[in-house]
């Protein structure tokens, strides 16, 4: 890329999947001099090292985030609050920190409340990437080409900071999308946190019934791709699930409604009705791929 | 494969993906010495004489299905019962017929009524095949090869009748199995009528929303996959629903327990309910998914 990095050292919390690639993308575009990294777990953090993911394993988390040009908190939503405890007392006045969760409202509040006053510093990010593989194995310098990052800047975030971190999430490849933090959870609560919930409920209720072998083994293709997102994380999901809770409970509602409707439809064989309503989302979900393909 | 061919004429009522793919399946087997083929649309059979999937365009039903073999009813559900009542009359005494309806009372049903004290020559069949592309062009001879086709056998049929009817789907490649109609139709609803329903509402409530654009600009391989059985065919998944509307009925019914039940856990933050629920599911479809690989 020729000319010095645009960041200097940059510290990760989480090296796996989501915090790993980003380590990797700017390492590949030669934007960052040195990636340390924290994790709980010493043998995923010295994978990481071995993989060169990063550079150094921390020690003393204060002392590494002093000098950082970028922080990275990318565990799950539930440990961060912890993460920014520990960070807040020793910000480097020019540190800038994202994140790379799921949920943003949860976490701008647990930012707001462990950041106080150096809330500004604190740049919430949503990386749209893929997880049916985690952890650092599964972090490629090409995780985010061509995805999208969803960026949700505060008030508090100067405008050089929101570009800086928006810089950062560019070059790895992604295309930055910027929403409010609780417009981005009700979003994503439609989109992708209740399509999990109704995943796993199916395939619960299926699980629990004394014959289901019996269901199991005449479930085809159309099951198998409506449950892949059932063989997601419990833990995760969970997580997601809480922290979002209040926009996805609006959305469980709204849907729990709409079934509503379908089973008064289906009650009384209205066959015009049940055509329309599969004849509208057959055309919206033909749309919607024709531009994914683009 | 040497020695002649176990079936003379067979007939075929529809020559889309399904009658077209075990017409070119028994032909590839040599087992079948001549297909003729009725349908709807003229240009489907010119198309499907020219890709060599049928012999000859059937003219007159009657004097066809007299002296065949096998007849295979591979039209909507909703067309069977017509035809049924243009054969019965000349079905000959050994002319086995079968269907490829994704639904069995009903056609049972139908058969019952018109076949009357023939009932014992239908023989009711669902090829689980899948279904993304249709019509004769995406007819192929190894479209059932290691797929399950589920005979529903009535006590009318005779041991040698199920045997003949199992044999063609046999040469077909299809692994064949047995499960009385209403165990059918109660597996099916469970497994694939449901998961349609859900996946169609879902997208139908999203497009529905003077914001959609937005919505579905942040869908991602998540909701691709939950999703993409919402793009089937609005007016077969209307018929499969009817068809199978009791069942149907009580699967959502179970399901919006299910879902009642998971709302209460979000709605008091259990979070070790939650994690349960989604264990027990992703362990579920991961067993399940494994068992399909081999």
């Amino acid at each position: 890329m020729g000319g010095a990095p645009e960041f200097g050292k940059i510290v990760v919390f989480g090296v796996g999947l989501i915090g790993g690639s980003f380590a990797l993308g700017l390492k590949a575009a030669e934007q960052a001099e040195e990636v340390v990294g924290f994790g709980r777990s010493l043998s995923t953090l010295m994978q990481a090292l071995d993989l060169g993911i990063i550079d150094r394993v921390g020690a003393n988390a204060g002392q590494e985030v002093a000098d950082a040009d970028l922080v990275l908190i990318a565990t799950p939503v539930g440990q961060m609050p912890e993460i920014m405890a520990r960070i807040a007392p020793y910000l480097g006045a020019q540190t800038l920190v994202t994140d790379g969760g799921s949920t943003k409202q949860d976490v701008v509040a647990a930012a707001r409340l462990n950041f106080g006053d150096r809330i500004g510093q604190f740049v919430p990010a949503h990386p749209i990437a893929g997880a049916e593989n985690s952890g650092a194995a599964a972090a490629r310098a090409d995780l985010y080409l061509d995805k999208k990052v969803v960026l949700t800047p505060l008030p508090e975030n100067s405008v050089l900071n929101v570009a800086r971190v928006r810089s950062a999430w560019e070059w790895c490849g992604a295309q930055v999308h910027e929403l409010a933090p609780a417009e981005h959870d009700h979003v994503f609560a439609a989109v992708s946190h209740l399509p999990h919930l109704l995943s796993f409920a199916l395939v619960h209720d299926l699980a629990v019934r004394d014959n289901s072998e019996l269901y199991f083994s005449y479930a085809a293709s159309g099951f198998r791709d409506f449950t892949r997102i059932a063989a997601s994380h419990p833990e995760m999901w969970r997580d997601i699930c809480l922290a979002n809770r209040a926009a996805l409970l609006e959305e469980l509602d709204r849907y729990r409604a709409q079934l509503d409707q379908l089973r008064d439809v289906l009650q009384r064989g209205d066959g015009a009705a049940l055509e329309q309503t599969f004849a509208v989302a057959r055309k919206a979900r033909r749309t919607w791929a024709e531009g994914m393909e683009k």
